[in-house]
């Protein structure tokens, strides 16, 4: 995929506010944790959920933010490649454990890396959640 | 947990009507698929939500089909033998593939078994569903 | 509000189908059981959803078993008469036990009276059911 | 995509028994009522959800009654066919109202075609259902 | 509708701590990007969710922020105005394209210059937030 | 409940990084507000759901800012006195009323008075939300 510098144009209206978007996807990978006693130490699975906020002032011509299409499709293969595996069978889980919250953090900074290119500095991923169920979720942000 | 067959009183109202009620739970487990060609052979893991129907046409003497808390400990020890385990490595999916339609099965026919002594026949398992993931489920009934 | 039997020409395309449609309400209740023994003897409450379903096999000419407007009208007084109420100080709940399950049977006779004449036969309700919580429902149809 | 005719083995351990399975997909179109008067008659849109339902008694030799995967794919091009377009434009609905039932109706139609063959009669189309919004769906079958 | 700036005592208990509510809307409304290559640029359309979240440090004497009633009061027009239209044809999105963004400011702004004058400053809008899809969101704030 | 201060390895990675989780729990109970005009003065109730956010910058030596299940179990004795109860009846909302802001505060104490000592201060509640609806919500933080 590949994803340009979006063209924008300055925004007249509102220069003191502030946009955020979000999307999610979902994945469903095995994992067990390490270093831990109790029923997480079986291995299992989940149906995970991710979601990534980005933040910015500037909206672009079309008044987007960043295309919903565009950010789908840098996670795309961030998704593909830990979906329907063990999770401690890759890296960078191989070593770290996969919680929630280091599987936030590795959204976080896969997101990161492809985007801050990309768009420029206009745009900087907020913050990344992981939903390990639908009553408990982690949320990763520098 | 005992589950005493419930006193009721006839209903004078709608002899001819039916009552349904269904409870869901939730376990997180692993699996993976046998003579299966796909990413579904990998093991990995998913949030199941399983849904039990009760049907039966005379309510008990407190207005009720069963005590929703009574239907829930009778799923309670099913669901806990299969939480946060690898489903491949439990009976019967040791041999039978932890495919949803088997998990499906597998609840009915444990809830069926559970129900039938203790209800005297009030109330039968109409059907169970497994949600695999939020958009795809499988259902058994007989 | 005024429930007209609705115009329609007969379905050539197929005379064999089935139509179902259903629409949902929320009201926010109190309400405890009678002839009970348990935490839901303490008067409590809950958000309730009723959802109820519609059948027939033949459209109006605008396509429709039943505009979901007309079906939300006919199910708001229903629903407004009990919301943010005591439920046991309602007929019927004042001897009948504002279980789920007589809950729905509530609902499918109120709605069955009003559809009944404005629809002249043509849909017919098939059921209803009350969620007293997100994962406890119970239905009734006849 | 192909679909090929699945092979199966007899499933031995409960001939009385039936399975269903359901996938969902979304999509986003715009529409307007014809031959009626109220607001849906403007040009609008919805995120629309569909659900497929197949039924039938016999498992294949992995256990599924249909392959998720299978399902969802022939689900795709009849979804992407109509998502992000006016459903007034396209056939069969620059004549057929754009109704939730009619829609239903659409996908009974084109998920059976093409099942039929595939599936050589193990598995039928039990229903489908559209979701116009969150609290208001159309089902048809035959 | 009117809305009288709420009577309130000091909150005595907790002077460094914030409140904040919500509530949410909906609306199903067409639209199309401008000045965009891609799907989003034909007339399709969505099921809107709309949420504004309020933020203050003193409670009303009834314990409230703000009654959830009057805020759903606030919002109510300003959805009406824009449900079941196409966006594009509407100030101020004939010129402004109706993307989520845009949508999440005009409710802020809306909002904001009721609620202003209302709660004489002791409630403020913190921010807006659209559901374009279940999976996509925009948010508005200063 | 026992809940020992967790030992923990620092984070060698991203020291500048914060990371946060989160859990829910639900609870049917009953209220009325004083001091208030309209329909939440009469006795109702609802399904609440309450979740609570946690914040620190280190993880633990098995990659957890604090294991769920730990969380759970501070919450459940608090969720457990008040579930199927009228909140009224209940200190402190026999003089506080039992509103959502306030219920938010009530949970945000409780959960930081257990969670300040057993974590020796690297995690804190960052805030408390209250569904009282589907739709409404409150939230305190300090």
């Amino acid at each position: 995929m590949e994803l340009r510098a979006a063209t924008f144009a300055p925004c007249r209206i509102e220069p003191t506010g502030m946009y955020e978007i979000t999307v999610e996807a979902d994945f469903s990978s095995g994992h067990y944790l390490r270093n831990y006693k109790g029923k997480c130490e079986n291995p299992h699975g989940h149906n995970y959920k991710v979601r990534v906020t980005l933040a910015g002032a500037v909206l672009d011509e079309a008044g987007l933010l960043l295309d919903f299409k565009l950010l789908k499709q840098v996670l795309k293969p961030v998704v593909d490649r830990i979906d329907h595996q063990m999770l401690n069978d890759l890296e960078p889980f191989t070593v770290l454990n996969p919680s929630a919250e280091n599987i936030a953090k590795y959204f976080y900074d896969e997101t990161n890396r492809h985007l801050e290119d990309a768009t420029a500095g206009r745009v900087r991923v907020k913050d990344c959640t992981i939903w390990e169920t639908d009553t408990t979720t982690a949320t990763y942000y520098e």
